[in-house]
């Protein structure tokens, strides 16, 4: 129950100046306890609970829809899909598309609110990751499907009963976007939905935007935003997507980490070799890469590129008692994940996801498995993933991992070698930057909106809900802020075991439920401006 | 042309002690100028030219079966159509089973000489190397085509005219095993053909032999002999597999390398995770691989695991000698294959093959291309190509293997790790050798027998042939002087650029005629017993 639900029989007393809930935990304590009474039912619950069938039969379908940004035809099968549901609500939507038109278009949508000055902008994405649907388990990517829990767990396949019998909330649908961020599009406009029929009005005026490109690095939202400037003004753009906290938690996040990916290719002879023939004098690439990336790290992970952590802000005295207020979760975790020893000598995630990062998503060369044949393979790549933090570039990252693969003997090109250089250089590295790098972004935790946000959400959960510096995930929020004089705020629905980006993405039924509740109080929101 | 073709018009002078041929290069020299002058025809050759049609239609046929060993019905559709091959030629061929039944059978002839007290056994092998179609240029592996050139010089698709003009013997014949190794089928059973067109008998009972999983490492090729030792005994075993000189000069080669391929698999969280959220604190695995791999090799490839080079036998007089003999190419190789630098700390590829070897095949984490996405993968893996030589045992080596894996802190196991090792070692490693180890295998060259083989080839060639006292390559001999009193050796037919175990296999069509004329010499070699 939202605190901005004054006209309804459940009423939640809170403090006068919403400032001191950043004053410690003890405030927190005194407000969760209220809320805990208070919190039991709401009208957006009860809304939820007559509607089940039909929110979950809309996500589904939107679901159905195969969603990689490059996949043209489709992914403006789903804005269209979108257009459709927001055409039936009556939010005035309409396609935001690039110069070209060839890129998959935004989906706009608005709540005007007689009266009201302000507004927010609600943002989610309705693509997603590329995924290889042969290593999903039993179902396909975009065949939504219901399991009784989590596969890990045992989850077996169930049907949805159309009989209106409450669904088991511990229920999880899989399948491509179910977390990120079709979770988002849905817990909005049901958000939406639920405050409508029950008579709730705003204080703002709603602005609904929902990406295409996301996952793609969003390389044309910047565009969209300066073809646009008037319509997605607004005091602050409420991004709806990511996990909540690991322990359940309720999350609010005031930063995101900025990404970049870079490819790595390394060479050896020009024609696969027999690896008996040639084997230790030709040279293997799959080897040259491996003690290039070895060259990366130290043992406890600490990134060895030069300059890697010069320049990075540290953080406020706010955002340190935030970390520390979070809760201790990382044995929890490990021991879930399986795994012995995190990287990082002994820091926390928290601590850690505020430095740059160096990963390897991918990595190959010739083939593993049945395909496997005793050749010298001709080229090695690695798929690099650098995080960014606030003082981070992502240029000059990525300058610096240039230098650094050079430092180790390589000559760098940004395509594959000619004949002469083949022949001129021993150590060759085609390093290519995919699009859609950018940098971090942070807003204040101590602004009004800021504080207005942490309230609201605080409003729906019972338990102390975790408030974040920083994600370890990326958005393109810094894009916003460099288009439009607003702040960015995330507050994520999805459970955090949810493989988002892998195969087998999944939601767990409870965490839509809570989102939907979450959304509806972001939109009712009181910032005191 | 052979010079046991007495009876024919085209007559060869041979020193009378075949064993001066091993010499030194002047003896070589005069030979060569002989052999050049009566070169010029054959009664094989003639043979030949009045059949390409018929020779290359029975070859493309067998291109067309799949013969991956593993892929049980179509290998088994090889052995069918090889025996009817022999069954035409009144060869008396049967399929030698294992007990079983279950393996790819080898398929066994005899061309019986009244009077001949010793045999020979000419071997080659039906299966070929797995292969990703996909992975193919503009053809299928199992759809043979002819191309006017290597693809690498720009060969374009071509036909075979069937008009009785010759064709054209710089074609290539693309297609999986058409030089590895069903040209040595096709070759031996050709050379066969012309032999009793002609009316030339061998002075040896030849025996032919043709395994159908030597790519699978000849799991089962011990098992067989045993069951057929007197059918399967002689004097020698002739291998008919490989590809000749890179400089197109004819060889024999004496010895082997043996081989072992292991699996390596390293892990992170039993989940793929959002590369932001846990970047930097959940363990990478294809890093960790990336540093256990590089602590395998320095910098100029000399393998760092302990022993790796103990044991090792030095090569005899004979063997030295013949190294220096063999054309000095590594220069023109490494410049053909487009890489400035090669291992080996300036060795000749010559004698680094006769050193252990330690190659990486494949290595795959995660994924790279369009699929790549923002995960830390949950496991990294490689396979790794153990090359031997005489003193390496097979067992030994992978012990060592195993050995500096546990040094750099690995938790070393033979399957996936349960919860239980999840949570007590930070680093874990599956290691897994795949079946079919053996050992290196060398006769020694100048042995009658070794002699006599070498005068043979020897005649069919205007140029010195080269001799090798071990190939690069592996081949499963140590399994057959194991289980028989034999000297095996090899007589390679191919194009070096045959592009063996990978995509666009190939054979030169001049190298398929003159591996015919080769194999003819080989079966009416006179060994001095």
């Amino acid at each position: 129950m939202s605190n901005h639900f004054r006209n309804r029989a459940f009423r939640l007393r809170l403090p006068a100046r919403p400032c001191t809930l950043l004053a410690g935990p003890s405030a927190l304590a005194i407000l969760a306890v209220s809320i805990t009474l208070a919190f039991a039912q709401s009208p957006v619950r009860d809304y939820r609970r007559t509607h089940e069938q039909q929110i979950l039969s809309e996500f589904t379908q939107l679901l159905a829809i195969p969603n990689v940004a490059s996949d043209r035809q489709n992914i403006r099968r789903n804005a269209e899909f979108i257009l459709g549901m927001m055409q039936r609500r009556g939010l005035n939507p309409r396609l935001l598309e690039t110069a070209t038109k060839e890129s998959p278009p935004a989906v706009y949508g608005e709540w005007k609110v007689p009266g009201a000055t302000h507004s927010i902008v609600l943002y989610a994405h309705y693509d997603g990751q590329p995924t290889d649907p042969k290593q999903w388990t039993g179902t396909l990517p975009w065949q939504p499907v219901w399991r009784s829990a989590a596969l890990e767990s045992g989850g077996r396949i169930v049907s949805l009963a159309n009989d209106g019998q409450p669904i088991d909330s511990e229920w999880r649908l899989y399948g491509r976007s179910s977390s990120d961020d079709k979770a988002g599009v849905t817990a909005i406009l049901t958000a939406f939905d639920a405050l409508r029929a029950q008579g709730i009005t705003p204080e703002l005026n709603i602005k609904f935007i929902f990406e295409g490109e996301e996952e793609a690095g969003s390389p044309h939202l910047g565009e969209i935003i300066s073809l646009n400037q008037d319509l997605l003004a607004a005091d602050a753009w409420i991004i709806c997507d990511g996990p909540v906290h690991q322990s359940g938690r309720k999350q609010v996040v005031f930063g995101v980490r900025g990404d970049v990916n870079v490819d790595v290719t390394v060479y050896g002879a020009k024609r696969p070799l027999h690896s008996g023939h040639y084997g230790n004098w030709a040279p293997n690439p799959a080897m040259l890469l491996a003690r290039l990336l070895a060259s990366m790290k130290g043992d406890g992970g600490r990134v060895l590129i030069a300059g890697w952590y010069d320049g990075v802000q540290p953080l406020g005295e706010a955002e340190q008692r935030a970390i520390a207020e979070a809760p201790a979760y990382d044995d929890e975790l490990r021991s879930q994940l399986g795994f012995a020893r995190a990287e990082g000598a002994g820091k926390s995630l928290l601590e850690l996801i505020n430095q740059p990062s160096l990963n390897i998503n991918g990595m190959s060369s010739g083939d593993v498995g049945a395909l496997a044949r005793n050749v010298i393979p001709t080229t090695a790549t690695a798929v690099l993933d650098l995080r960014l933090v606030k003082g981070n570039d992502h240029r000059r990252q990525v300058q610096r991992l240039v230098d650094h693969i050079r430092k180790q003997g390589f000559f760098v090109i940004d395509r594959d070698p000619n004949e002469d250089e083949r022949k001129q250089y021993p150590l060759i590295a085609k390093v290519t930057t995919r699009s859609g790098g950018y940098n971090a972004e942070r807003t204040r935790m101590d602004l009004p909106i800021s504080v207005a946000l942490t309230t609201a959400v605080q409003s729906t959960s019972a338990q102390p809900i975790v408030r974040l510096p920083t994600a370890g995930g990326s958005l393109p929020l810094s894009i916003i802020t460099d288009h439009l004089r607003t702040v960015t705020m995330t507050v994520p629905i999805a459970n955090y075991d949810n493989n988002q980006h892998a195969e087998n993405e999944n939601i767990r039924l409870q965490n839509l439920w809570d989102g939907i509740e979450t959304m509806a109080a972001v939109m009712t929101m009181k910032p005191k401006f």
